[in-house]
């Protein structure tokens, strides 16, 4: 067997593994009734800032978490503290995206039944990421507008499966020359029909709909 | 074996393949007289538009060419064309970094012995490309204004090996509010004693210290 074959088959285990862990990740959040969202993006794009104003924005009734993955350092989970969510800090050590079996060791620091939002804010990286399912409800990519335009078409992976796109860091949109158009053509080539909301966590452009978004999906949840 | 043990264990035998074809690299870079310089970063940090604009400001004595890995599309090779240098894009169909057996294959469109200059433009990503050595002689990884100060305590593995970090887009740093000292002291313990030049292609900063560090390189080279 060639080594490249032998990768492909370990990493088909591996991914079949993750599958199921996801899917018994998935029955547990539906079980506990919560509603659970991957944040992916690039290492800078805005995860922990979108989560910081996320967090104090959020109404008082909704109960919210963190899993924050991160090569090295507990910078985000730190940042992330003192806003009255429970947060749990992966340290993955090197592994470049979160995976099912971490975030199911991290639940056992969380009552999940005390829960209705489960944010899973990914390692920073456009690529690893979108091939690990973590059972969650949503998917949620950011694209900063730093980042460039054709991003969307150079890490379709990441863009393919997002049930949301953020257009993050709006509010430099003009100092940075980004191409609006530009961006939203490559999105909609990359992710048709996926909706996408432009957001600064800075000056709070965007962020009422980003919160109604995630207050509808908390909607769908208590439905029947 | 468990799946994890197993995962190490080809990925070793991948990481010890990748090496001993990059020393068959280096090698020949060396009898070309060629200095290769594997260029690092997050995607959208700039690495494209840095080389587009030290294609155009290279002394015409500096014969250059670039191989470019990007996930999908040859929007970065198509970008750098037109330029004077030879350009080689490689799609790595989905891999998260380029490695040595790409590089090699990539070489067969160069004519090694006639450049003095060969940058290897990475897969826009601060985790993977970090193990593999693509036989350069010099690796520069890049840190934008917009990512955050603590991006190189966060991304050890990728700043511990540079033996150059450009911060890019200094334009905009006001602008974003990019916090200098945080980041020069990040840079400073994830990578102790590397030099760090502050650089923006839009505006030129910085650009002609960055020159002056290639021909530095150049001038090695041509010493016995």
């Amino acid at each position: 067997m060639t080594d490249s074959l032998r990768t492909i088959r370990v990493q088909e285990a591996l991914l079949s593994k993750n599958r199921s862990i996801a899917e018994r990740l998935r029955r547990r959040f539906q079980e506990a009734g919560v509603q659970a969202v991957n944040l992916l993006s690039s290492p800078g794009s805005g995860k922990t800032t979108l989560l910081e104003r996320t967090l104090s924005s959020l109404s008082r009734n909704t109960r919210a978490a963190v899993i924050v993955g991160d090569l090295a350092t507990d910078n985000d989970g730190r940042r992330l503290a003192g806003k009255g969510a429970p947060i749990v800090q992966i340290q993955t050590g090197g592994i470049c995206h979160l995976d099912a079996a971490m975030v199911e060791r991290a639940l056992a620091g969380l009552d999940l039944p005390s829960l209705d939002l489960l944010f899973l804010e990914n390692v920073g990286n456009l690529v690893c990421p979108s091939a690990y399912d973590l059972g969650e409800a949503r998917r949620v990519v950011l694209l900063s507008v730093t980042e460039g335009e054709d991003k969307p078409l150079k890490y379709p992976s990441a863009f393919r499966k997002a049930d949301l796109v953020l257009i993050t860091k709006a509010d430099i949109a003009a100092a940075v020359e980004f191409q609006r158009e530009a961006a939203l053509e490559g999105l909609r080539r990359a992710a048709p029909g996926v909706p996408i909301l432009e957001v600064s966590a800075r000056t709070g452009q965007g962020m009422e709909a980003w919160l109604g978004w995630l207050e509808s999906l908390l909607r769908q949840e208590a439905e029947p």
